[in-house]
């Protein structure tokens, strides 16, 4: 074995072996591509159920570079993704945990604390309360510590993801009182790629609407995190998605009233508020606070939350805009990001990619 | 001559002859496809700046079948579309009113009562404050008898209709309190044809920005005319517009805190929500009051408005969603629904089109 | 009853009454809005399956002016149009043609005079070969006197019509030596409402493909027409259907050798070549030759094809650009043409509408 | 300093410095994407018009991390990239040679190896006729070799590189006769950053086009390759370029009558191709040939080009299909590709990037 190879196969070697439980869904496949580029950890195992058996560039043809099969069954892995769809997923992740594999779960199900919201949102009861404790929400712009430790790590939803980081420095510090809007537009791949009239293209192409407006299953999530940042006074929250004709992205408006007298209804209340939002992301390295509306082009195929902060001067209202890629912040290179904590790697290993303009 | 042909050119004499004050942009295009196809009326005049002197087809290949060619001055009408920009709208309505020429001013120049408000928003002094006063708002919907009897109609914004009809019923009946938020999502046709690196193919599409967050120019139109709606308290608006990949439509999503006591915050309280809305829009024959909510594709190509208000149980707020074509409801088709009531014509006449879908 | 609604209930008496058969797929929805819009023939009954007892407004909510229900079976109609799938399609006709109900099928099933390429191309017997004879096949360009008197018309493929009305003029004159290209690229809405995962919002958008590189189902349609224009030389046609990110529209280019020493190639004979096109389309209500490549924008809801003939002057071939609303002149509009000449209406009635444009 | 401070900056000196005249366009700011993540070459300057004296992250937000700062002249580097508009790149382009600095220009001003060709296609005497002959063109798959060892590259166009990988094995294993046509398929930001009415996105969406019917400019380009890889037949090329409604990507459609006795023309016939095509680019890092007709979706962010061919069986043609993303294999990263070769590095590169899906 010449020296080169010998080198390259004990760096493999020293690698940790991680595997993805449901790559063919688009937060899968995402994992699978941003897995593949990381310098710092193996992707051994992906799973699939209709495709089983099959090469992953079979069915990814963008992806052959990936030399793995997908099987029926999760493989010997020291971490594991599950992209499964709520219920189904926490099945799955129960006997890792039980094994001490780490776990960072895509699905909803290790997301709400309380087990009833579960039962109320999710319509049957919760699979695995027992494990609701130890999982650990999985924003490590709120959560880093406790993510570093965790041995289940619940990723957050896309629309919580974009909303939470927008709006919690406001609520952080008080400076708003609790009547909370929130407006969020995402693109179609937020639906996921099971096969629907709604997301069928000649349907949703120059289109845009408004759903789930007896709330969303995000809803419960953004009001237990929000609420956590200002526990004496509980927000009441509207939150209302909305599908628009472009393939990734949410962007995400949040509007709130100022509370007297904290901010100054001006612009020198403008720059403070500003200040406030970039001491509050101080040193996040995928947080970017921006004195212009960004685009949710700026984000697309990178781990950045974009959150431009600014005051409606004629009404004294908080308007807050935020910008994520659906696929990476909101699904797969967040639980990235949680992997590298959990590993105890630096937080931005293979997550280093810039947005693809235009 | 045959009897045919001259019973054809007695009805076509006996047709108002009407005109186009700069139709090449999108407004204006509109307008010539809709009216050549109406039949009460004769388009008999079109002009435009950097057009004049071509036929209409060479510029525009889909309409040669409208034998016009573009000039520099508007022809004998008896009523006319003016799709200038503001301000120089204004110097080409006031000579025709002064002729006592019936006009559809489609640009903001008469929206506002207030020429302080004009100078404030638009940088100018209003160029003919005199009209002011004579000017009807053109929200057929609101101030159907005024138009009847205008000779100078302030055709509404896009955004102004859209969350006019959307708010219109509540703000009325007073069951909402004025803490108003409207978050707007338009088709990238409402920046009109005018070139500009935001709406450059490549920048707009698969992207979604808010602008405007500092005040957008349709702000003092919706304030005004809600607050008419409702004098006694005058209502706080947060109004924030959002550009998404469409060519067409816009989404208008409006929030408001229900007032205390005057709808019930449940199954039933929506219900007669929705009576009060299908109440107040009796007759109108381009309001459709949904159960559901709507989506710009049913009104591609259309007049209606599609609105849906609902509450939001959790928080006792009023959620209202409203849907219109930006250039048809939006400019030109509300344009000749105004054009209808001043000539005393069917006010649906040449209107009836239904959405196009897919 | 007052005199003028005894007018209209007369003059709706004495209209001509057809139904759709399956109005639920893109090409029956679309027949439903243009016939309800049609001043000569009333649509008083349409079918579907899974929706049958649902208001068309419930389904279709842009078409709630439309009062018609969803029934299962076909009421008492003089004309029918069927949508229903090929295969399918036959057996709903069969029954009506012996009924003396004329009928225009949307479907393939009557396009293909030879029963065996029908079983070749569509994998199973013909279901009623006995009518293939007497169906004409409807292309009013081609066929006008034949659709007059026809009972039974087979509507063409969307593709057909863009490929042969771009090719008969040069195959006709015999311009052109048969090694015929013919490159088509398609809106979305062109392969129906049914859910598939090549027509997913997220995988349609932002691509391009080709695709039935073995043979598409309209090739053999294209081929039996050029063939029957110049019976002398069969043509040797490669038909590559491309699927593109737009919900409507078809441009089909097509590329073919000059036969030697029939038309100059040179700037005169481009212009000869634009004259021998519009001598064949002359006086063609639904056919524009134009002298600069053409859009598929201008076709949006209209039933006009556009051509644009050329010569590429360094090879010595004709190019020629075509453009459709795959839905309108694709389908249900030119279904509507086919009606109005079954009937002995005029060609053009309820089929004035401009496209519309941006 | 502390030791991996030290470490990283020796690692940084050691870097090879590199360059962008024009960065604000879109193949500019790709390519400082691209080099700001390239492991062995620094990106130390960048230039521009407009935009000098401002911060990249200024004008491109999504690069904010790239901190440099834009300047009216390009400082020390060792290569460069000019990715000015033709003619203009050339000025840039003779001294940066004189001065034995490395080039690849990313405009069309090296190209074409006869100077009486360009003042044909591009209207003016070539600036640098005396360059014409040392200057590559920069497709390695074709001249690797070549660009090894050149101090100027000329970077092929993006339509080019579809066209030619597509063809050139077919050509060079004599295979075809050379009638071929070429069809292609580009995104919009093949256009460029120019604002332009065809480019602005409520003329562009929803539409398709063709365009440059009399001969575009990247027609010699193809025309001299492939005549280059058979000298002893001239093909005869037609190429009609088309813009589709979507912001990346190409495909291209290439068709030409198969040779008789070559190949036959069944399915060993197809197989035998393939392998003929595999074996021609066997080895290529960035060339996949796949059994099944790819899609642009496939190559969004990356540099492989992914290619069909196969035979249509009823008339013997070849018909080849090929995908890139006309801004990375169509422009900037097949630029870095260049500068990997020519400073000696692996070809791969800082280009491993698989494609964003979906």
């Amino acid at each position: 074995m010449p020296w080169n190879a010998f080198v390259k196969e004990v760096a493999q070697m020293s690698k940790t072996k991680v595997g993805i439980i449901n790559v063919t869904g688009y937060a899968g496949v995402e994992l699978a591509r941003l897995l593949s580029q990381h310098p710092e950890v193996e992707l051994t195992s992906v799973t699939g159920r209709s495709t089983a058996g099959k090469k992953l560039g079979e069915v990814f043809p963008h992806l052959a570079s990936i030399d793995l099969t997908i099987k029926a069954e999760l493989g010997e892995v020291s971490l594991a993704f599950s992209a499964m769809p709520h219920r189904e997923s926490a099945k799955e992740v129960i006997p890792l945990v039980s094994r001490n594999i780490k776990v960072v779960d895509i699905s909803a199900d290790f997301r709400l604390k309380d087990a009833s919201e579960y039962l109320s949102w999710y319509g049957s009861t919760h699979p695995a309360p027992q494990l609701l404790k130890q999982a650990v929400y999985g924003l490590p712009e709120l959560y880093r510590h406790q993510v570093t430790s965790a041995q289940l790590v619940a990723n957050p939803g896309c629309y919580p993801t974009g909303a939470i980081l927008a709006l919690a420095p406001a609520v952080k510090a008080g400076i708003i009182t609790p009547e909370i809007i929130i407006d969020s537009k995402t693109g179609v791949s937020g639906a996921g790629r099971t096969l629907n009239l709604l997301t069928h293209f000649a349907e949703a192409n120059e289109d845009v609407t408004a759903y789930a407006l007896d709330g969303h299953r995000h809803l419960p999530e953004i009001i237990q995190e929000l609420t956590l940042l200002s526990p004496q006074q509980s927000p009441a929250i509207t939150f209302v998605p909305h599908l628009i004709p472009m393939t990734r992205g949410i962007l995400t408006t949040g509007y709130a009233p100022l509370a007297p007298g904290k901010v100054s209804i001006n612009k020198k209340g403008k720059d403070e508020l500003l200040q406030l939002y970039r001491d509050f992301y101080q040193g996040e390295p995928f947080i970017s606070i921006v004195g212009v509306p960004p685009h949710t082009k700026y984000t697309w195929g990178s781990n950045t939350c974009f959150i431009h902060p600014t005051i409606d001067l004629r009404t004294g209202r908080l308007i807050v805009v935020s910008c994520i890629d659906n696929l990476i912040k909101g699904a797969a290179g967040q639980a990235i990001q949680n992997m590298n904590l959990m590993l105890g790697l630096p937080e931005t290993t293979g997550l280093g990619a810039s947005a693809i303009y235009p």
